[in-house]
Order: structure tokens, then C-alpha cells, then sequence
């Protein structure tokens, strides 16, 4: 009897043609979406690469575009640097090698050139580079990008989008005459990952200062933007690296101020993800019946379903024609689906790849200059008028909006506060965030981050950036006095 | 006295800050330009890997952007694969591996993976999941494409932009169920080039069948576009490739069609250079002042120059700014130059960056209502009223269809009949382009080819792909019955 009852309940959380419950097993409901969505695949055959299908790479292109577009108007230039990197170049800054050669890979020797590394990260080719065009102030601020992907030869187990040997990023490379302009930029990118991750997107996240034993290597600080993925883990998403004059002073990149002082110009870099940024997007809105695609990114913001018999199809077709022609004038991106499947597969079809908005169109709603919207996220119908299609637009903004407040939602109440270690325990067993006291995100405060990640199994992941809390009491571990409170929690 | 005059001349020659005179030694003008007009940079110090600077990475964006509008509108789709090919993957098509492997750089080996190389071109990598994702004939036609860096280890001297060891293209690899839907991509393709390359970058080219041994490497055969550059010799622009069922043998790409038979698929390949392109776009329209860039990819389409005294500075800033509101609600890229240069100085440097169209704005003008307009190409001006702006968006197209028109004078009457071998050698020696009957361009014409190449130093680059020349008379080397007409030139 019990048996029979788990076997009923293991179908019925396999809904939507096998698809595990969102809830009961995240990892392997984001595996099979992902794949079954057509967003990747993974059966190239290398470890850590994957192939992005049409409907990935889409709304990765139109992640890209959201960021290019904020930071051209921000003032952020594009240009193009070499995927290699000579090994003297990537040596330059200590820490720099340190941190990332075990995670290099490296072309086999070519006649005439020094060992050459796949770019990691960019710091060491832009800045060989900003020593020669930099001269005096009036080259400052210099602020440019690149659209790149970068290989880390990661070793540990990958995950596609999440965790992988080559990802799709943008990566700034900023230089400034003053420390004050460098950390004015910092503070903006954290507002281009608010605008852009959360504001569009959707996506909840917390910026937090890390401690300094895992900041970027190289820089004087970094800040991540940490999301809570629904396993419990957070994910680090775009982060921003105040690299102070480190990389300035041994790549030689110095100004003349306007008193003629020669001077080393102040760095920073932000390193947004786009295929990490949709591993989140596809984390924290999907449902059990598959993606759900915010509006501003889906590769197809409505799909309309012609619903026809072999009597009416020519005219069905016809109409649908029409009305995609009509959309398409909003500027909105629509298709129709013309294949002979039968309408209910479509249906979940495009469900599962996660369009907001469906227009069924069949015999009744042409009659009457309507047609039926079925909406994503709700999975309600409403009826909307053919003469009034450009409502489209703002439904789509409501539709991105619910599902901001639905992962507002989601994540409030998951930050708790803790005054013992046993209840971080139980905080990070509850997939939640904890808040204690903790005596310093300093050189200092290494020791007692080693035991919460020893004995609770779960990072110190660093103080809010952009708002400054004090702490009242001592540290959670080594019952010193607390200089800062800090966010602790399982990462990916 | 004669020395004088020589030098002199070398002066006027060296206008523009020292620029070469175009047509006395492109060579030189060439490299001269793309680092003035901080187009590329050259000293990241890695043979065949250059630096793209803004300038040139908004344009090669910009012609990203038509292309991969112009490809959607035709049904393919984008995707993202791997840089990263496995040696077992390259090596399964035994002609592609012989004509690609001595350009191949390869990663060091890396733990748990066969030796990785990285991309010269993409066939290899697709094709395998080709095989996994075409099933019947209604997975056909798969059109898909990716915009990517490719790498190819050159050997020979390298020139930036144009033979490079990283650039930046797009690559279509498309699935068909026959023979005749595959021919006719590769008609499609060869349109695609004539729309963009031709009719909105005013780059005129022999669309060329290439003989039997110089086809691509696991082709049926081949369709290149040669330009002729202002040295006389002629470069590879996109070509498109037949693939045959050459490939969908070795990876086993099948399907089973409407009566349930399985059959191979036929293929087809596609590859435009942005950064190769580019290089033309900069070789032929580019003048003794600098670039001169096509209004529809050039990073900014009108700089306004705001002319001011210490008195009137504010006014005249202000006005401007009001101006380039105007015209960025037309859509266009415009930009004021705030920098402390005087005016002179300013029209210099735009006029070598290329930029169209120049918008002149001083007291009088403010007066007026009016600016002074400066084209780039003719170098005249005129007078325009701020009230009708939005006549920028014609004259901007009429820019362009002048420089189609002038790039159309230059190559015409640039290819010369010949009937004989010294006829040849004179139209090569002249920076044309020799047509003439030729046995064959199969296998058995590729001694005379030999001969052409020793003797004459150039290259015999195909027949006419787009329309059907019969030859009357024999080959101009062995006097056999020429069943070709054929164009030779040197090439790049």
C-alpha cells in the first residue's frame, strides 16, 4: 500500500512528460529543463563545454544586449582583444597568477612565441595595452569593454551555464585618476547588476563585499552579487573588483595629472555573465511545466497558435498571418507555430520552453475579432481584442513585474538572523541565508570562516556593499568583538 | 633642383599628418590608416593577434548587426558551440583534416580529454550534433549559425584584419533534405554577400567557382568572392561551400523522408569575415584623408563641431546638445566633440576616422537656425536648417550610394581580356584582372594553373558562379579546347 502510494506520487511529480518537481529535486528538474527546453546540450562530448541551442543563445544575445546597451549609454566603449594571452604578460601581477593559473589552459608551443594561455580574464591583455594609450589626463577615464568568452579549466564537477570550462561574458576594464572615481564605479556597476539583473530580470540578488581571502585575485576588493537559488545554494552572479593601482604598477600605466605629475591611474573590472545570468533566470522563474522567460528576453515574447480543421485551415492561417504582421509592427518578437501537431501539444510545448504569452486563434475569434491570450506565469486565459494588440506591450511589463514580485517573494524571509552556530546549522539546512555577527571579513577573520565552513559546511560570503550595518556583540565563532555582519551560506 | 621637386612632392604626398598617398603605395597608406584612425592596434606583441580598438569594433559590430538580421529574415537561427573541437571530431572528414590540420593550434592535453584544437571552422563540431538532433524530414531544412572567433595558425606574413590568426565571423552550417534545396542555399548565400557586402557597403566583387584545387577542404565545390583591392590584388571575401552528403556520411547526419527511406542529408556551409570585410570597406572606399566609412556601419553616422569663443562657449554647447537630441530621436549615431582642440583640429581627426557626415555650429548658425554641413567623401559643404534634420537620414543614404557608385568606376574596365600568356602578365602587372579561356578548372586544368602561378605570378581564382560563360576557342596555356572562361589575378 505504501508502495503504490509513492509510485502514485513519484507520477504525479513527474508531470509534464517526466519533468521532476521543481521543489522535490531542483537539480535534476533544472537538468532535465534545460535540456528538454532546448536551452543547451550536452552530449558534445568534452567536459565543461556545452552546445547552446537557438532558444539558449537567443536569450543570451538578448541578455547581451540589455548590458551593452547600459553600458555604452554609461559611457563604456567596445572593443575586441586576442583570446590568448602570453604567459610574461598573465605573470606581471602576483596575486593574479597565483589565483588563476590552476585554472589556465594553455596552447601548445607555436614557433616564434612564449607559452600562450586561453584568456581566464582579461586584466593582463587590456592593461599591457593601456600603458601605451594612456599619457595624460585627458585620456581619463578610460572605460572599455568586451563582449568574450573565457575559458577556466575548472577540475571540479560543471554544470551547464552554472559552472563550465568556457562561458559567454562581458568584461569592463576601467582606469581613473582618482581612487574616488574607481570606487564610484564599483558602486555603479552594482547599480548596472540592479538594473539590468533584477529591475529586468527579475532576479533578487544581495551584494555583498567578500572577505578578503575570496576576493578577485588581484584586486584590493571585490563585490559579488550573491542569488539564492532555490536549492539553497547562492550562486555568484556579476561581480565588480576594485583593483586599486595593483595591476597599474606592474603593467607601468601612468598619467601626467594637470599639474604634470606623472601618476598611476586607479582600475576596476565587472564581469557579467550572460549564460550564468540565465541559469538563474531559468532557476528562479521556472515552474514545473517548464521555463518561464521574462518578456524582455524570451526569444519569442507570443506565440500564436492557429487552431484549425482541414475546412478553415487556409483562412485560420491567413488571419493568424495577419495578426503576427500586426505584432511584429509593436516591435514585439512573435512567431506562429505551423506545424501539424495537434494544438495541445503546442501548447505544452511552448509552455515548456517558457513563452509568456500565447494567442489562440480558431473559427470563433476570428468571427468576432478576438482571440484568446493564455499567459505563462498565471496559466489564466483572457480574452483580448484584435483591434487592440499594442495592449501586448504593457501585458508584457506586468508579466515581467509579477515575476520580480514573485522572487521578491521567494527570497523574503530567507535571510535569517542567528546569534548561535547551531542555528546557522539549521538555516542552511532550510535552503535559507544566515545573518551573525562575526568578527572581521579581514586577514583576521579567516580562522573562524574555516570552522563555519568545517563544521557547518557553509561559506562566510562577505558584508552588504551598499548599505553599512554595525554589529552589536561579538562573533559568532570566536566570541571576540564583532566588527561586521556577515551573510553565510551554501555556494555553488 | 630635381631633388627638390622630389621632395616636395614627398610633402604634398605625406598630407594629413604624414599619411601615404593611396595610390602611390597602398601598402603603406593602409597600415598607416588603421592605427591612426585607431582602427586596430598592433602592439599586443603576439604575431597575427591584433588589438580591435572602439573604431573598428563598433563597426564590425555594426556589420554583425546586418548580417545576422539579414540571415534571421532567411530562417537561420543563431547558436553557440565550443571553441574547443576533440582531434577525433576533426579528423573523421579525411580531406577537411589534410586541408586544415597544418593551421590547427592545439591546447595542451588536459586531464580526461583526447587532444582539444581550437576552431579553424566549425563544420566538425556541428555536424556531430547534427546526427543526434535531424531525425526526419521534418527536423529539415536546419539552418543554423554562430558568430564566433576562429583561429588559424598562419604562417605567412600576416596583415591585421585581413589574414589574421583570430577573426571574428559568422559561420552557417545547413542541413537539406536534396541536392537541389542545398544548391540553392548556396545561391541564397551568394545574394546574401551581394546585399551586404555589395549594395550596403559599396564593395564590388566577382562572385567566382573556385577550381577543383582550391576548393574548401571536404567540399563539393566552392563559391568565393574576390574583391580587387587598390594594390591589384584580389581578396576572399564570404564564400560558401557545397558540402555534399561529404560530411553527413562521416557523422552519419540522416533522416528518414516522407516514405519512411533513410537518407543522408545534403550540406552547405556559409562564412562572412567582419574583421575581412572590414579591411575592404577601409582599402576601397578610404582616401589621402583617411577612412571614409559607409553611413550605415560607421560608429558615429554625424559628429557635430561646436565653434565657440570663451563668450559664447555655454550658448553654443547648449544649442548643440539640443541638436544632438534631434537627431538621435531620428535613430541616428551622433556624437559632439566637447574636447579643448580647435575646430581645425577636430575636422581632421574625424575626417580620418571616416565619420559621413559633419555638423559645423557656431554663432552664426545659432542665428540662423542653420549649420553647416561637411561631407566626408566630396568634401563640400552645405548648409542645412535645423528645422529639417531629418534630411540627414537621405543624405546619409545618399553617401552611401556614392561610394557604390565610385567603387563601381574604379573596378570597371579593370578586367581585360586576354589571348595571351603576355597579355596577362602585362593586365596583372597593372593591377587588373586577365579573363581568358582556360581547358578546365577540374582536376585536369591544374597543371596549366601551375603554369600560370610559375610563370605569371598569379592565380587562376575560378569561372563566374551566378552566370554561364561559354568559351570559344582554347586554353591560353595548353591550347587544348578551353571548356572554361576563367579570371586570374594575384591574390592576398
Amino acid at each position: 500500500m505504501k508502495n503504490k502510494i509513492k509510485k502514485q506520487k513519484k507520477a504525479k511529480n513527474k508531470k509534464g512528460g517526466g519533468l521532476s518537481v521543481k521543489k522535490e529535486n531542483f537539480s535534476e528538474w533544472y537538468s532535465q529543463i534545460i535540456e528538454k527546453a532546448e536551452v543547451t546540450d550536452l552530449r558534445y562530448a568534452v567536459k565543461g563545454f556545452v552546445v547552446v541551442r537557438p532558444w539558449g543563445a537567443i536569450a543570451i544575445e538578448n541578455i547581451y544586449d540589455l548590458y551593452e546597451k547600459e553600458l555604452q549609454k554609461l559611457g563604456h566603449k567596445p572593443c575586441f582583444f586576442p583570446t590568448v594571452i602570453p604567459e610574461k604578460n598573465f605573470k606581471k601581477e602576483a596575486s593574479h597568477i597565483k589565483g588563476f593559473s590552476p585554472q589556465v589552459f594553455w596552447l601548445e608551443k607555436i614557433k616564434g612565441e612564449g607559452k600562450l594561455a586561453l584568456r581566464p580574464t582579461s586584466e593582463t591583455a587590456f592593461f599591457q595595452m593601456y600603458s601605451l594609450w594612456i599619457r595624460g589626463h585627458r585620456d581619463l577615464p578610460l572605460k572599455l569593454y568586451q563582449r568574450a568568452n573565457i575559458f577556466r579549466y575548472e577540475t571540479k564537477a560543471t554544470r551547464p551555464l552554472i559552472r563550465a570550462r568556457e562561458f559567454y561574458w562581458i568584461e569592463t576594464h576601467n582606469s581613473f585618476e582618482t581612487k574616488n572615481q574607481a570606487e564610484k564605479q564599483v558602486q555603479e556597476d552594482i547599480k548596472i547588476t540592479e538594473k539590468i539583473m533584477y529591475q529586468k530580470l527579475g532576479i533578487p540578488f544581495l551584494a555583498l563585499k567578500r572577505p578578503e581571502w575570496d576576493k578577485f585575485a588581484g584586486a584590493i576588493y571585490t563585490i559579488g552579487s550573491d542569488v539564492l537559488m532555490p536549492d539553497g545554494k547562492v550562486i555568484q552572479q556579476p561581480s565588480t573588483h576594485m583593483l586599486g593601482q595593483n595591476f597599474a604598477k606592474v603593467f607601468n600605466v601612468k598619467f601626467k595629472d594637470e599639474k604634470e605629475r606623472e601618476q598611476y591611474v586607479w582600475q576596476t573590472c565587472y564581469g557579467p555573465a550572460m549564460s550564468r545570468i540565465l541559469a538563474s533566470v531559468i532557476a528562479i522563474h521556472g515552474d514545473n511545466s517548464g521555463l518561464i522567460m521574462p518578456f524582455c528576453i524570451s526569444p519569442i515574447q507570443i506565440i500564436i497558435v492557429p487552431i484549425y480543421t482541414s475546412k478553415n485551415k487556409k483562412k485560420i492561417i491567413n488571419e493568424s498571418k495577419k495578426i503576427l504582421k500586426k505584432i511584429k509592427q509593436l516591435n514585439l518578437r512573435a512567431d506562429i507555430d505551423f506545424s501539424d501537431k495537434r494544438p495541445g501539444e503546442k501548447y505544452y510545448e511552448w509552455e515548456l520552453k517558457g513563452v509568456p504569452l500565447r494567442l489562440e486563434i480558431g473559427e470563433k475569434e476570428i468571427k468576432s475579432k478576438k482571440a484568446v491570450l493564455f499567459i505563462r506565469d498565471t496559466k489564466k486565459r483572457q480574452i483580448i481584442s484584435i483591434s487592440q494588440l499594442s495592449k501586448l506591450i504593457s501585458i508584457g511589463n506586468q508579466f515581467d513585474k509579477r515575476l520580480k514580485q514573485k522572487a521578491d517573494k521567494l527570497i523574503k524571509g530567507k535571510i535569517i538572523d542567528c546569534k548561535t552556530k547551531e542555528q546557522i546549522k539549521k538555516v542552511i539546512n532550510d535552503k535559507k541565508i544566515a545573518r551573525c555577527n562575526f568578527c572581521s571579513i579581514d586577514k583576521s577573520g579567516e580562522k573562524c570562516a574555516e570552522i563555519v565552513e568545517k563544521n557547518i559546511g557553509a561559506e562566510v560570503r562577505g558584508i552588504l556593499a551598499n548599505k553599512k550595518e554595525k554589529p552589536k556583540g561579538k562573533c559568532i565563532i570566536c566570541n571576540k568583538k564583532a566588527k561586521h555582519i556577515v551573510y553565510i551560506a551554501k555556494s555553488y
